[in-house]
């Protein structure tokens, strides 16, 4: 077959795959807020409306999604993920002078509460002796100061905006509605794309719709694949924005070949590697001008830290590079 | 076949199920502290230790669990629950004079603390004005008040033990341990099995490593069924102990076809039929002696509120009744 009509043919299956994701996924129940939100918070920070005060401005993507077994949902698929990169690489952003669309799953780690212990608002407060006010425990008194102080602040200035999500439903509808929006940025849009997203899912409209009885035998399921999304971002959302995506592996051997190969097939400007044992001390930023690798610093605390210092840097070079062209 | 014989050909089998989801499970991380903090908890307020200030103890279980489907666990499947009714059913059995084991699900809803909004720090406390210190939002001020209040004093009276739990392993570990080391209370023990517990998992050993790749094609899943602890429950754990197990069906029209069938199969001593539409509105407690529909009085807040007055009742009845015996 003719590679150029194969390629072409496989291109339009995607995009019918996608139409048929979104069309038959549940609507948004906030979708008329989410949108007045996001259109207020680009218009307000763009660089491009040329009121002289903007910012870049980066979606990041933090959490896992769900994926309902059941239409009156008992049962999903869950991806782990603690949401801990994405609310660190937001402060960092924010830190290098970006606002921040925190698109994250519902009940994750949020940023400045990192260091807060589970269970906060029980394990952090405290009745004062024989009085009726509350106190934040001594120990956590400065960690719950920082945390107070540091999302307040970029919330009244209106530098991080903070958007949840539970299901890969959700996730995608949200995430095209905020790339369609960040279009108009051109270069200086960012995508973080942290997020533990669903490799496979079951199409709503062959869902079950009662919970799935247990009643004889084993439970055989069928999931089918999430289209490929990123191909559409590159394509048609937003096409021009600086994008990073991350590819993590529990098998280190097979991690940097399956990054290669996301760097080209989803056209990304970076992608980062992470091994599941070692995220925490060290990534790998595939681009394509080269491999580097990024290592906390032993006297600081996160990998994000420099990750997030190379990724501005190079952001920059993207922008002056697309005034040339 | 002979009838008699296929029961026992059948209990067996279960037994040998039993046995092998448990020496196949990942082992408890905190199994011994786990263990000393039960075992005090249950001497400290046993009413049949003879000191004269005991009390009855119910073990309360709250929130899904988790199914992992790999080993390095990125993805699992999830039963979802808020753990709104084992919350909400402690602050009643603490209420009733019962001293309570939380056995719930890690980071759901937690007693005292219904009415707190999600990310609970960050939305109840803000910094005073000018000031570097932390206060309580006026609008949440009496509920956090009232959270940190409750909750410390039903910890340090040592009436309310917290086990937390995440994966159907940890979940069923943790409920034998703790059946177990109740059985000496006899009737006086109480087990209230709020937790939507998976009805499939994978086992330990037949589970993919690494993550599963999403190369090409659709997903096949086989997933075996969870033996049905709650016979081990009555047969062997904890015979004495009066025994609620819930039963949570999207569908009317089995629910209490289900229910009845669960109190004949395990034996229980009431099994509180609820409907995922309207659980927070009414529920059905069906028990040898009949059925009975429990709805939230209008003027109070929970139908919690009815169903553990009624339940504290027939355990009395039910206490009353063994000490004849």
């Amino acid at each position: 077959m003719d590679s150029a009509k194969g390629s072409q043919a496989q291109c339009e299956s995607l995009h019918t795959d996608i139409e048929s994701f979104f069309q038959t996924a549940p609507p948004l129940k906030d979708h008329f807020d989410t949108s007045r939100k996001l259109r207020e918070f680009i218009q307000q920070n763009s660089p491009t409306t040329g009121n002289g005060i903007g910012r870049r401005i980066v979606c990041v993507t933090s959490g896992g999604t769900t994926v309902p077994l059941e239409q009156r949902c008992v049962r999903y698929i869950d991806n782990f993920s603690s949401g801990h990169r994405g609310a660190a690489s937001t402060e960092y952003f924010l830190k290098a002078g970006y606002a921040v669309i925190f698109l994250h799953r519902r009940g994750t780690c949020q940023p400045y509460c990192r260091s807060l212990p589970e269970d906060s608002l029980l394990e952090c407060l405290e009745l004062k002796e024989g009085e009726s006010s509350i106190q934040v425990r001594e120990s956590y008194s400065e960690d719950v100061k920082g945390a107070i102080r540091h999302n307040h602040e970029a919330i009244k200035e209106g530098i991080l905006l903070k958007l949840p999500f539970t299901s890969i439903f959700e996730y995608l509808q949200i995430l095209r509605m905020v790339a369609t929006s960040m279009n108009s940025l051109g270069p200086y849009g960012m995508f973080y794309l942290a997020a533990a997203v669903s490799d496979f899912y079951v199409p709503w409209e062959t869902m079950a719709e009662h919970k799935i009885q247990s009643a004889s035998g084993p439970l055989d399921m069928r999931l089918a694949q999430v289209p490929k999304m990123l191909i559409m971002m590159r394509k048609e959302w937003a096409p021009v924005a600086f994008c990073i995506s991350f590819k993590l592996e529990t098998d280190t051997n097979i991690l940097l070949e399956k990054a290669d190969m996301a760097l080209k097939k989803y056209k990304m400007n970076m992608v980062v590697a992470n091994e599941l044992s070692t995220r925490k001390e060290e990534v790998i930023v595939v681009a394509n001008s080269g491999r580097i690798t990024v290592r906390r610093d032993k006297t600081n605390s996160d990998v994000e830290n420099p990750l997030i210092k190379l990724i501005v840097d190079r952001h920059s070079t993207y922008i002056e590079e697309s005034a040339k062209n």
